[in-house]
């Protein structure tokens, strides 16, 4: 037997109680790879906690195998075990899948889990509350740390909290007046009151917060903004109704790059896990859409027929000015993006971004039509091709530096997400321009 | 005076200590933006440590108003006040503005803090080494959780540590055994000692650490994976170095992210936050590269030149091919190239990414050769030039497939970041293909 293999079984045969479950679930992956009936015995042998643990981390294709081989009393059992995010995380993922046994599983819970599952999942996936955890830890302004901390013990022990980084102070409406990180306690003596610190460190211990339906980039940003461990969430009242952890806003900010990187290419990036029909049947959509501006293109081109027959030298040159106005019109779209999503350029900047973005191309745009005109002069002997070359690489470039910025921040203003389509749009300009101004110029100077 | 301005001079003329820099910086640009005297006279007024947490944070154009109009004595004494990993960064930062200057700051802090910030200034950039702080909160195993407290009130007091998640239980040589979450601390008798504690909580209370040699991306993965807020830094001999916070990391995160994005379309994202002249000229080398690989293709156009002259449809035609290549090709590549820095596939996957990267296109060259065979027909009223684009489209969409997902694996494989120049390579084999690939087949078949 391979040796990872050897490794994998070795691991989970001793699952001990505070295992990491990322290395149980890499283990669990690669017994699966090598060896099926050993896979499914592994998992009918955890532990609810194991189970549930592993389940929010694991692939679609394990979660397959669970909610096929695993009775819906266990299912069920282990969703309780989570934390109210992760367990309606799950439950959606699930439902992906199997909705009717997902809508079985739900039935099987305690009404108090199945109705905060519920709500959370009714909480729209760009909203704040649709990533917060519900379970934390608050402490009145009167009490005193001793009577908090040991509130705090019973809630460790019986497992009721999992990681908690700050106390919240509410009042009696459950209203957030305060947050104060646990390591903070440890600073103080024991029998002084909340009242008691608080009372001279009001900057100090006020609470970080978004509301639950606030656009959940909003809480992005604060985290990076202010570097925080956790953010509060609040409704329009001010009532504490959850909060949203470091490590969840990390896999988000991890999740947005992807979908960024893949719009600007044309990808979905919801569909790439599944299976490779579908991912080509999403591909196909922005293929269609290159298709179509490559005909306006075309059909660009198709005006200026005679002018090709009578001098071939133009089909030959034509690419080279396109190709240079996309590569150009996609730095600006790249740089664009980027800022715009980072947070680093806003609409008052936006004359700026697009002024700097044509500087830069029209700046390259005279270099490219030096170099080329010289390169065209040379190839064809003919120096007024040359100079056709040279007006039309100039041209296509600055233009080029300007759709570039123009575009995404005119999507970004109309409130579309810039990365996407963004690509297919300009270099549907620059092909059609870089055709156009390149085959219009020759005939007017040339022939 | 405007509104923001307005806000911005009261929130600065009532810093108080615990005022977050992320506001006040904010605050200082807005200043800047409309009276350059007040601005200046703001940041000779900042006490040291406000003006080191501000500079660690701001824009290039400040830190030049810091080095240029406050003395080097203040600039040095507010370096001291820094975390060892943020002086170390301040101190880089300057250095690029002027090194001499830095020099002269560097001779005023205390022998101390230049020795460590030289030491952590040795460190390459890609490696945990740079990213780690050298303050931490250390215990004994035999010491009681009490004394530790009392330590840590000192140091805290003191301003000798700042954010600490954990206390490190070292042996007496300083080897790293240990790791416990300070709020931890609060679930135990304060009588026992860190021994009593750790004894039947090993797997618990284990430390998460790189080497500082190690390449950070194994730190920035140790983080993700298992979810942690603070990860240790040893040496080879297990002596604890540093730690890195999860903050640092998540800044890491987005500049990986933003790296990717700016590389695949041929931007430096070094150079981007500089003049526009640099930014253009940085950007001029991929240019030239894509217009080297674009001569390539003119040239294959040109050895059809004869059959160009005698069917002009080709000229008009063979941009589309070209086109949906590229387009084809760079989605296969963003998938590959973000599946690889995610650690999503693996070189024992490679062969699997390229069968379903080739497959995905495979499909999409059935669908748009069908649907551009018949547009052809219906334009031009030739059938075999429906055949040809047809056959010259399924060649080159699959092929597009084949190597948007082999090239960048292939970097990978030499060690060379698969983001960086994947998108010409790729551009240029399904350009010349595009171009060659019809071209032949219609000088085969039609001609």
């Amino acid at each position: 037997m391979p040796n990872d293999f050897l490794k994998a079984q070795e691991l989970l045969k001793n699952i001990s109680s505070s295992q990491n479950y990322y290395d149980i679930n890499e283990a669990l992956k690669t017994i699966k790879r090598y060896n099926e009936e050993l896979f499914l015995q592994t998992i009918k042998t955890f532990d609810v906690t194991t189970l549930a643990n592993v389940a929010i981390i694991t692939s679609e294709y394990i979660l397959e195998d669970i909610l096929e081989h695993l009775s819906i009393i266990k299912i069920a059992k282990a969703v309780e075990e989570l934390e109210s995010d992760d367990a309606t995380d799950l439950i959606k993922r699930f439902e992906e899948l199997n909705p009717q046994k997902t809508l079985a599983i739900l039935n099987r819970l305690s009404s108090e889990d199945k109705e905060e599952i519920l709500r959370l999942k009714n909480y729209d996936e760009n909203t704040a509350g649709a990533y917060m955890q519900t379970e934390f830890f608050t402490a009145f302004i009167n009490e005193s740390i001793e009577k908090a901390i040991k509130r705090y013990r019973i809630l460790k022990h019986s497992g009721q909290v999992d990681q908690i980084f700050q106390v919240y102070i509410v009042d009696e409406k459950g209203k957030l007046c305060n947050s104060i990180n646990l390591s903070d306690l440890l600073l103080w003596d024991f029998k002084l009151s909340f009242a008691d610190i608080i009372k001279n460190n009001h900057e100090k211990y006020k609470s970080y917060y978004v509301k639950d339906y606030d656009d959940i980039q909003k809480a992005i940003n604060m985290v990076e903004d202010y570097d925080l461990s956790v953010l509060a969430v609040i409704n329009d009242d001010g009532i504490l109704l959850g909060r949203i952890t470091y490590d969840d806003i990390h896999d988000l900010i991890q999740e947005n790059a992807t979908e960024q990187i893949y719009n600007l290419a044309g990808v979905d990036a919801d569909v790439e896990e599944e299976s490779a029909f579908k991912a080509a049947k999403a591909r196909a959509f922005w293929l269609l859409i290159n298709l179509t501006t490559s005909l306006i293109s075309a059909n660009i081109i198709s005006l200026f027929s005679g002018e090709i027959e009578q001098l071939v030298a133009l089909a030959i040159l034509m690419p080279i000015v396109a190709s240079m106005g996309g590569n150009t019109g996609s730095q600006a779209l790249a740089v664009t993006v980027r800022k715009l999503s980072l947070n680093e350029v806003d609409f008052k900047d936006a004359k700026k971004v697009i002024l700097r973005e044509s500087g830069i191309s029209l700046l390259n745009g005279f270099t490219f039509a030096i170099i080329m005109s010289i390169i065209a002069f040379i190839w064809f002997k003919t120096a007024m091709l040359g100079v056709v070359i040279a007006l039309s690489m100039l041209i296509n470039l600055a233009l080029a530096g300007f759709v570039g910025s123009f575009v995404p921040l005119t999507l970004k203003k109309f409130k579309i997400d810039p990365a996407v389509g963004s690509s297919v749009v300009i270099t549907a300009i620059t092909d059609g321009l870089g055709f156009f101004s390149f085959l219009l110029l020759a005939k007017m100077i040339l022939l």
